[in-house]
């Protein structure tokens, strides 16, 4: 009796497509209320230094002012920013470093002063007239300078500016690089600082109700956000209400709290009164989070058949002024070199380090796309090295099936990087390009490289990882489905209603996904990262959707005395399975529940998963570049990613998915990089202007395929592919471009600047 | 182990005084965007007619107009409006004798075109230029010329516009009156039409999403209204939402469903954007719901020592033109009597009869008020005809302890009539002044009066009864609560936080009931009606925290390891009940379980009680009135309530619940009548300048007491009291008056007119 219809794996229409399409999906911004005061912050025109004193009095006076907070008023509890889970156990949490305000400025754009105004105008011109006087400290910008014993210290207890050193040792590094007859292989590998750039900037509004602070917010992190705005103010953390809208993209920069716990605060200074808090873009860029530019310096000894002897990487990550994700994503991104190419003999060390520059967060592939353009360019520089084709070189060296990580217990349960690598070959016809297009003389000069990379699913085990669920039936068989993972433009909610619409047996339209969370209502879930949920809320949606199944069951047994294991519930009715004869439909069932004078009953299901799983997601990108050498230009002509994410929820979804992070990941090997003045730390392009962020007028056809192998582990064979699209890109366009002319860059983004100075360092120009 | 400190029963402040006395609650217009569609209805203007065309032409083309819709256009899904819960078993449902707008014109004021536009003024002036021509029939304003033969007819298959015959007959009254010696004791009694006069008119907007209706209103009945605005619309009922914010009042009249249908189809007219449909006050006494006007014969046969050998009740309910709830309240009035005077031999019968009139529903005592003026007016006549005082006759007649109502089930358990009695006596000095006030002469007089009540508690075995609750315990042990049934006002939150917290053995303050109401996700609950609400709501409440409480004693055990049975949560903490130590904080408590890496889980529990009792809940009122006999006045000077309604869940808002009934129940008794022209049909009074309505200039203080004996049935001993105060306040004024005057007026409201016409013809003046 297999014949019903399955709703996972199809391309349905996303559950929020009209309401997009039309305008209609109401926002934070939409949804506040007109009347709001509006907040504003007043940020640091220096890079470092300490707040003497802030003259409020000229902004006091100002007509529509109605209050104005200084960093010498707000409450003294440190708070940690990072979207993390929390944990009980003090050295598991995360750093706290942040204040409201801030009397010690740390990097231009710091928060000093916060105004609250009847509008915006008044809120813009009490800025202006606040005066701030600083004793002003020395900054320092490098990431290696900061570690000098001379350099500024931006934090106590953090010597050499340190937020955190993680060690990889694995076999004897130095004893193996001295066997006879390797070859070394080194380089220096730097990507540059970058902005999510999601088209929605921050914004959150606050005020308080029954005594409580109820916070509207675009966040990816509702539940973790009422932890951080509790900790903030030093209330208990049920007296906070997160309530999420819709959202224009957060892509990790919305994973971290932002304004939530100044703008609870700052509603609490004007007795509670609605106050709203939005930033500008030059804000975002700037006073948000940015990506970690990593420098990472590889050596490598090989065979002469490209084996690894030993490896030893050192990175250094570019933290910023506060902590943040910091200590975990460099460890990410180390860890990721010895799983992607096994080496017995391996020595890595990451220095996450404070500098006087906007925060670096989490951001759409956590350290994977900095460490992927290391490796995967290193990788390129040693199959030329070698003369064995890329190609071949990761064939032979790439992660084996049956892999398993000791950490994480992930098992590369398929083949499954050879099988991305040859769909992605054949679709493009690499290998013959490849040979073609190392041919070639002239100015303008074709070229196509190849990078891969994996990618965890969730956190679990560094972190806690749980779900839950609530489904609640309505009279007609139709259920809504609560979850505390967020749609933030994905299309989670959609992926979310396919899966319980299949595990109940009924027709997706019958399912209601509440896209709008609130955390005193919604089940506790950990919000939308690490490519977690699709995978994660997978666990609590089916175990949820099976105990209501079971409730349903059990009234049609009530009402049928059919036998329960006889019975089924398929299409929206319940069916004997034994004669696939339909006895009732789901509506009939569920009215007659809801209304019996006999045994009444609402039927709703409500369950926490923990997940003590995670899962490898695997793929590559193969790019194709026409290089105008003179014009010192290279232009992406053509870019296929492959993935194996699992079995796809909804390939259409999927694939945009796909498609996003390509472009994201087109604009970081290419053009995207915030720049700094060396002489007062004051950031140079924080407008989306003079930052050139890649659009679709960037690119060519952007290409998504897929290979599926069900994920053994996962509720619905689904893993990770919220971030794996933008990991490998950069690398394949610099390997593209290392094709065409034989110059590799490691420096990102591969604008004009950077090849005109390797083309002429290399004689090509 | 008994030392913890009880919530329940202490007058706690309200949960919503600080939003409500602020001016920050908000109700449905606070959260309606102001960028809405305003939505108008044209009412007709004539009492009974055809629409035979409506000319749109001219209001078409005005600026501003977006869409006109007229009885033509709406779908011909026949609905039914009341407030009631619903029953798969057709019999049992109610009468579907509505469509969104009507082509049969029944009264002054029905629905017969709607205008969607841009503004308010546009609207208004759509419906200034919208011309409808009517074939006029014949009409009827009185209940029993509209029993006549030839009267015109409202309605197919309901002959001589009788919607419903409840007849009650015991024993056999024609033998028991010709049983020698009897007394004969006759009156007609009439009540009038009144209105509700919440302080907020009804209002509600409508807009659709993902192809579902959403609707936000002012409802006393959210999950009610979804159910109906499904079958209006003729669509799955799951495809529409109900959310309910706070109210501003409803006493039974958004115990209808009002203009929420019509809403949701005006906002499927135009695309689905977001229309608001609010009334004025005069449309709010005409096209929502008024109370039923009774007119009641009452004759009963005593014996000299006053037993009531034989008696027969005949009532007329004035339903106006649609059956809304009338055909429970004219049963649950003539029910009434023989349970409040138990006697061998009664007949009864109730017509409840369409009439040319605005349509009768729900309103706070639901046809007791009604009954209770009959009875209670004519116990004082018989009294007085006696010669026995009115206190000693109900202190011997009235419903004795132990009597037992064979269909409800209903136990009289305690001998509360005579508590309640005589608490009211003592407070008031009643017997003393009755026989003081009776020897007046003189213009001005004195007088006192007592009448009594009895009220159900829901609707079983009437009704489907049943409460569903949800809890979600925060990170600091505080608490969600959801419940289906409705804060309209009443302080409904307040006690199921005390209920709530009592259970769970935590402080009130950690207790937060999600006030606006959603039924995507709030637990099914039948809302606020039948003064059920605390008691039915109590048993899910009860069921609900006691499950929680399991869930976290498991926790508990989890990580103490001490015997489960040893545990207790005593304000906020997890006790060791055998010593009375404090273990831990139900804050560490939750905060260890939601963020534990072994095994993670979200408390929280949700649970359906389907509720199979109902309770008795009895008072009397005592009133004193100084009347002006040549000025045809009475001046109500004291006045008392008792009640009991079980135990007190917070003795202040039961008082103000009191307070509130007793004001209602002076302008039934003195000032309100809502009035008619005999020839148009036309409303006359139709606003709060004509009408009216008692307000507390007319009032003395007002003065409640309980008696409060401990419901057995209750989850937390309490029983009705929303509608009670109500109940009896009519007749004791009435009686009053009669011991100061002589004269028995049976006629409300006891206003100049009405007194004159009385005291002419019993010759006082």
């Amino acid at each position: 009796m297999e014949e019903r219809e399955h709703v996972v794996g199809k391309s349905v229409t996303r559950v929020d497509a009209l309401e997009k399409v039309t305008g209609r999906a109401k926002y934070t911004e939409d949804l506040c209320d007109k009347s709001a005061y509006i907040a504003r912050v007043l940020h640091a025109d220096i890079a470092h230094g300490i707040v003497r004193s802030v003259d409020t009095s000229e902004a006091q006076k100002l007509s529509g002012v109605v209050k104005i907070v200084t960093c010498f008023d707000v409450p003294k509890y440190y708070f940690p920013t990072a979207g993390h889970p929390w944990s009980t156990d003090p050295a598991h949490q995360d750093v706290k470093d942040r204040l409201l305000l801030t009397e010690h400025v740390r990097f231009y754009g710091d928060d000093v002063a916060a105004v609250v105004a009847e509008n915006e105008v008044a809120a813009a011109q009490a800025l202006r007239l606040i005066k701030v006087e600083y004793d002003p400290l020395p900054f320092v910008l490098d990431v290696q300078k900061a570690m000098e014993e001379d350099a500024p210290q931006l934090h106590e207890n953090y010597p050499g500016n340190v937020l955190k050193h993680t060690s990889i040792h694995k076999g004897d590094f130095e004893k193996a690089k001295e066997e006879p007859g390797l070859i070394k292989v080194e380089g220096w590998y730097q990507t540059p600082t970058v902005q999510h750039c999601h088209i929605e900037n921050f914004i959150c509004y606050a005020y308080m109700e029954q005594g409580r602070y109820v916070i509207v917010s675009s966040t990816q992190i509702p539940h973790i956000c009422r932890r951080v705005v509790g900790q903030a103010l030093g209330i208990p953390w049920g007296n906070v209400r997160v309530i999420k809208p819709y959202i224009g993209g957060g892509f990790g920069n919305k994973q971290d709290i932002l304004y939530e716990p100044l703008c609870a605060y700052l509603s609490q200074t004007v007795g509670g009164r609605l106050v709203k808090l939005d930033v500008s873009r030059e804000e975002t860029f700037v006073c948000n989070r940015v990506r970690h530019a990593i420098r990472t310096h590889l050596i490598s000894y090989v065979r002469p058949n490209g084996e690894i002897a030993a490896r030893k990487a050192e990175c250094f990550s570019d933290q910023g002024a506060y902590a943040s994700h910091g200590h975990s994503i460099g460890a990410k991104a180390l860890g990721s070199f010895p799983q992607l190419y096994p080496c017995e003999n391996f020595e890595g060390d990451v220095y996450t380090v404070f500098t006087n520059k906007p925060v670096s967060g989490a951001m759409r592939g956590y350290g994977i796309p900095q460490a992927m353009f290391a490796m995967e360019s290193h990788t390129d520089d040693i199959a030329v090295k070698l003369g064995i084709p890329p190609y071949e070189y990761r064939w032979k060296y790439l992660m084996p099936k049956g892999y398993t990580d000791g950490f994480s217990k992930n098992v590369n349960y398929y083949d499954t990087f050879r099988e991305c690598m040859e769909k992605g070959s054949v679709s493009v016809d690499y290998e013959r390009k490849r040979r073609e297009y190392a041919q070639q003389t002239g100015d303008i000069r074709k070229g196509i490289g190849m990078a891969a990379f994996w990618y965890n699913t969730g956190v679990w085990p560094i972190s806690l990882e749980t779900s839950s669920c609530r489904m609640v039936m309505n009279q007609d068989g139709s259920i809504q489905v609560q979850v505390g993972e967020t749609e933030i433009g994905q299309g989670a909610d959609t992926a979310f209603a396919q899966m319980a619409a299949e595990t109940l047996g009924i027709p997706f339209d019958m399912v209601h996904v509440m896209t709008m969370q609130d955390t005193d209502i919604t089940p506790f879930g950990l919000g939308a990262y690490a490519s977690r949920q699709t995978y994660m809320a997978g666990f609590s949606i089916r175990q949820t959707a099976e105990l209501l199944k079971s409730h349903v069951l059990d009234t049609a047994v009530e009402m049928t005395r059919q036998m329960k294991e006889n019975l089924d519930i398929i299409d929206g009715n319940i069916v004997r399975a034994t004669d696939g004869s339909v006895l009732m439909s789901l509506g009939e069932l569920a009215t007659e529940k809801l209304y019996s004078l006999t045994n009444c009953g609402h039927l709703t299901a409500e369950s926490t998963y923990q997940i003590k799983n995670n899962a490898y997601s695997f793929g590559c990108t193969f790019a194709e570049v026409e290089v105008d050498i003179p014009g010192c230009r290279a232009t992406l002509t053509n870019i296929v990613n492959v993935h194996d994410c699992g079995r796809l929820i909804n390939p259409a979804l999927a694939e945009a998915q796909v498609h996003g992070g390509m472009s994201m990941g087109i604009g970081f090997g290419l053009s995207e990089e915030l720049k700094f003045d060396e002489k007062t730390g004051k950031p140079l392009n924080n407008n989306l202007l003079d930052y050139k962020m890649a659009t679709f007028e960037d690119h060519p056809d952007l290409h998504g395929e897929f290979v599926e192998n069900y994920e053994p582990t996962s509720a619905y064979g689904t893993k990770a592919l919220g971030e794996p699209p933008v990991c490998s890109v950069a690398p394949a366009i610099r390997n593209a471009i290392l094709n065409a002319t034989g110059s590799g860059l490691n420096e990102l983004p591969l604008n004009p600047h950077r090849l005109f100075a390797k083309f002429r360092e290399d004689g090509l120009i």
